[in-house]
């Protein structure tokens, strides 16, 4: 996409370098592919500059983003290594949060999901990354797991200069009424349609 | 996205496995943020599996993307080094294909992005890739500066099992009929509206 100019210059008081450093909060929503895909693909770029990504995969069974996972982490290897891009730190549900001494043993979701939440809020709070992504956070908004509202007042007033990306379908009014860029992903044609299921290297 | 079941089996007279294994033929386009990026990012995934990588960049201006092309690249000497991952290529139509002998001194973009797309006949004719990503190929199509049916019919007939992914706004109608996925990014919000510009590992 090349470089435009804004349509309008708000009457924020800023100046145009303080809007540009703006941290921003974006939404990948929609029914079609591509939402997490291109959550990770920002993640190279952010990798690059040097920022420093945490990923949190609010997603019970994490089999899938599995190759992007891989790679990242060894992204983040190559940097504790050489000191080339930014650092990389990888948390998912799946069967228990990393960090958690719950780990494995809760099949309660929705106690995984809020404490996913709250873990991400002091991370937040401690200014711990430069890129957070939220994958497929929308779900547990949605269950009412986590509050919606609690969630915009938070990202709305994190401190410092830190993106948040949310992905997932059917994304809260209110977190696209907060966020800065919001996509929507729309399924034009898909192979499961024709009766093709996933393959290695394209779904996983 | 979890794996799902197809919606129906098609009479096809294929087993779900060589139904499964079928090359895709994948357009992400739309007027939103991610084609490109949820491309990149699927090129994680295949590299992780090993597959051979080829992208074909049809944009004059390069400066975009630099942040995906370093870490790709990036990717393709750690295989070169250690044997992990896969392959990986990246020509961009820039000041001239790296390829050709030309380069630097044409200003004729209709040119270069049919000596781009000539080539990239020439490896799938012989198997170069796994996955090729044709960015931004919509444009010249758009244009008239390559023939939508040939490029379709090609793509179509391609030998072996070889992906592609073509990004970019307005795909013809008849790359999408031949196209396997298809998803459109449609801009919900974008902070350019409220007078914010592109920031490192964000935009670039």
């Amino acid at each position: 996409m090349p470089q435009g100019q804004p349509l309008a210059v708000p009457d924020d008081g800023l100046t145009t370098r303080q809007r540009r450093n703006r941290p921003l909060l974006i939404v990948h929503t929609g029914d079609g592919k591509g939402k997490s895909t291109a959550a990770f693909g920002l993640a190279l770029r952010a990798w690059n500059q040097g920022l420093r990504i945490g990923v949190f995969q609010f997603v019970k069974s994490a089999k899938w983003r599995i190759g992007e996972q891989s790679v990242l982490e060894r992204l983040g290897a190559l940097h504790a290594e050489t000191g080339e891009g930014g650092r990389v730190e990888w948390h998912k549900m799946g069967s228990g949060w990393s960090w958690s001494r719950k780990h494995g043993d809760s099949e309660d979701h929705a106690a995984a999901a809020l404490e996913g939440w709250r873990e991400v809020q002091r991370r937040l709070a401690e200014k711990r990354h430069d890129l957070l992504i939220l994958d497929e956070f929308t779900y547990p908004l949605q269950w009412g797991w986590v509050e919606v509202d609690e969630v915009v007042a938070t990202l709305r007033d994190r401190p410092g200069h830190q993106h948040v990306i949310v992905t997932g379908r059917r994304a809260d009014p209110a977190l696209v009424e907060a966020a800065d860029l919001v996509t929507e992903m729309t399924k034009i044609k898909h192979p499961m349609d024709a009766g093709q299921k996933g393959q290695r290297g394209i779904e996983w």
